[in-house]
């Protein structure tokens, strides 16, 4: 190591209101098992308060570092609010599967869900901003920045980027099979895991030449 | 049409907080619509105000009629908030496809989603609770509520049933390939959709004859 070695990545922030309450062996606030979760999906829930009353809204995000990034319209009511420095909740949860048990009590499902907590900030120096979009479209295909048209300037005048410290955050998750009372276990009935994931399917290519009407 | 009709289903409320504002023409706000994209689905996010603070936890859902539903500890301290009388806004969001554009700024995704405001209401009566816990199974695999073993008094006890209103609702919904400025439609670049969908794999059945150590 020496002085030049980059900056060590900061550790998760654990607080009362990040730690889990419930069911917390199912609990991490490891950096790295975080990550991998919010890897893992595309769409996010930002949820803050919007004049007094509690807004949510499905958006897609992606990563970089220790940040999680959304971008959307200027005009957007949360995003404003966001920037009047109001606190942030955004969660994301990827299923894994449904977990059929023996009682009715013990049906659950498998899961892997990341909560943070923080403050938003607005990505706007030129570089940074550029950065951080180029990386919104690489995870969708690797090289694809260089091939399509860069934004404009109106664009980037009408888009917002704003970044989320990944520190006040927890994960959860569930796997496995079902987990019943010792007494159920000889009843004729099946039990079991059905998995399931999100999976893509064969491309459609647009074949368009020009705008749809 | 007799006097013995059912009573007709309510219309959705429409309401400044729930009318979309951006990209309105996604929106619809007619209840079969909402109903199908919350059907399709098996994770909400529910947020709402706890302590003072935003709040939100992905959590199991099914339908009702014209109620969302949801269950969990009665120690769950969103659970807690929410029968205080705290407003919530509940989201179901789909993700259908990634569209790739020419352009970095059309970029897109398709997807399904739902938006609830509202309050909830803990469900007590015992004969409707029993209905509507019989439906979060029976959705998972019909005839099995016959089959297992039914919540017990203690599992009960300790078991909040929830409901929330289909009411001050909204959908909006992205569809179809990607739309690129005019000018960008001659570029060298693949463009497109990825459709995806939550997939269902084979079912790993639990052949343990007692509880997992």
């Amino acid at each position: 190591m020496t002085d030049d070695a980059p900056p060590k990545t900061p550790p998760i922030l654990q607080t009362p209101r990040n730690t889990l309450q419930r069911l917390s062996r199912r609990a991490s606030y490891n950096r790295d098992v975080i990550n991998a979760i919010l890897d893992d999906g595309y769409v996010a829930t930002v949820s803050a308060l919007v004049d007094g009353a509690v807004r949510a809204q499905p958006i897609y995000y992606w990563r970089m570092g220790d940040e999680l990034f959304v971008h959307g319209s200027r005009h957007n009511a949360l995003f404003k609010s966001l920037l009047e420095g109001r606190e942030v909740c955004i969660t994301v949860a990827l299923l894994d599967g449904l977990v059929l048990a023996r009682s009715a009590f013990h049906h659950s499902m498998n899961y892997r869900s990341v909560v943070i907590y923080g403050m938003a900030r607005e990505v706007t120096d030129p570089a940074e901003r550029n950065a951080v979009l180029k990386a919104s479209v690489e995870r969708l295909a690797k090289g694809r920045w260089e091939q399509i048209r860069k934004p404009n300037e109106a664009e980037l005048r009408g888009t917002m980027v704003l970044g989320f410290p990944i520190s006040e955050a927890s994960a959860k998750a569930r796997a496995g099979g079902p987990v019943d009372d010792p007494d159920d276990y000889g009843m004729p009935v099946w039990a079991g895991v059905i998995p399931c994931a999100v999976t893509f399917g064969e491309e459609i290519e647009d074949t368009n030449l020009q705008p749809p009407m």
